[in-house]
């Protein structure tokens, strides 16, 4: 059982030190992480500059491979040229703060295992719901048991599990639910700040909106206490406007002059 | 008719400057662009950093807001501060280089209109499918063609179009499709390198690997010579295997413990 880890807080950070460590126990892991933090840098892959990749050691120990790109770049650099063939597993966590609803799209911790998916690559995104968290063994149990469940299972092609983990003592944890992404956003607000030379710039703060009535969402799941497990995949298409489109004859309009 | 232009090429690229001149037939244009080039930055934002917003113009009169940031940013930062408003529409482009397939994740052409998709905004984005084009003139009257029916038609809330135009003469394009994203990927190769200090660098390429006998695919569409435009969201559940993971029997595994 090989399993490719990585993050996007970061190789330094404790999360990923956690979830290595709670994996250990289950396969041979290989850490391939970026060098430097890169929350909500999304699906980005680095095309305008080369990637470099150096040793990472962690208390004297060969740690991993520090990659200068992104969440995504580590997860094909590290399966195409580090690990140079396709690992069982990967998983991308754990990230300080939640990954629900709209933040899966800005997410770098989801982007990674999304990128796996693209790769045939069975994956799964976890992260706890606090950037103060300090105590990831639950969070790293959990890890452990979702990839179990993985290996038993199988995923389809394509679809990969983000996980939730309330950050809180295990004995109050309500236990997991399988999810849908919520359909709550951010409710932006740029906080004017001017420099020491008179010049503006602005801070992307705000608050996420949650919406009523929602039964079976990651968000809520979490609100109450629950692991949540939410399906994901990167077929974007919108099929039922697709359908609907058909009543827009856009098709018509430039086919009459060639057919 | 209020329209937020953006893009991922920069504020400076021919593209935006194409799509400018002809929605401005159409309605009232805003133009918030990257003052910096954002290809494949994906749906990353800024948080780390603050923007900054500059007037940018060109040939000697103002052209639109300058802001050192991604795609995703301009379209929070074009709404939220600089319009004020939502406007009626966002539409991003026109990009250099096709955006079809697994493109559309790491797309800032893409992102920046599925920004406004989240945010409620009716949004479009659109690319010509040469790095090297030159001619936008068609592509130009395709956006605001399109522009026109998401005026006249409407579209679901989270919903997005994503439009490829083939880089030819008008005269050889063969007619519009609605199309689905198609599933090709790309295979990555990292070319190895060696810097003047002795230092490995690698510098990804690969070449998008197509799918045999998809039907309705936009990748299938442009090399046909006709117009895709796919309708796209941002509900990344997947519904199938959602309901296919009551089988793993994983809800069951903490809730005894509460319950």
């Amino acid at each position: 059982m090989k399993i490719l880890v990585t993050n996007d807080d970061g190789i330094y950070s404790d999360g990923i030190e956690a979830l290595t460590r709670a994996l250990n126990e289950f396969g041979e892991v290989v850490v391939v992480a970026p060098s430097e933090e890169q929350s909500a840098v999304g699906h980005g892959i680095t095309m305008k500059y080369p990637l470099r990749v150096a040793n990472y050691y962690k208390n004297g120990s060969f740690f991993g491979y520090a990659v200068e790109g992104t969440p995504a770049d580590c997860v094909k650099m590290g399966i195409r040229n580090i690990m140079g063939e396709s690992p069982d597993l990967v998983i991308s966590g754990i990230n300080h703060g939640s990954n629900t609803a709209i933040n899966i799209i800005y997410s770098g911790t989801v982007s990674a295992a999304r990128e796996a998916a693209i790769m045939d690559v069975p994956a799964i995104a976890i992260s706890i719901t606090s950037h103060e968290a300090k105590d990831f063994r639950f969070a790293g149990k959990v890890a452990k048991l979702i990839a179990q469940k993985v290996t038993e299972h199988g995923l389809p092609r394509g679809t990969l599990l983000n996980v939730n983990v309330p950050n809180c003592p295990e004995e109050e944890i309500a236990g997991i639910l399988v999810t849908e992404q919520s359909k709550a956003k951010w409710d932006d607000i740029y906080e004017k700040r001017t420099d020491p030379f008179g010049k503006d710039y602005f801070w992307l703060t705000g608050k996420l909106v949650e919406v009523e009535n929602e039964q079976k969402s990651d968000q809520l799941a979490i609100k109450n206490k629950f692991v949540s497990v939410t399906p994901i995949h990167f077929d974007l298409t919108d099929y039922e406007t697709f359908e609907e489109m058909k009543s827009w004859n856009i098709e018509k309009i430039f086919n009459e002059k060639t057919r």
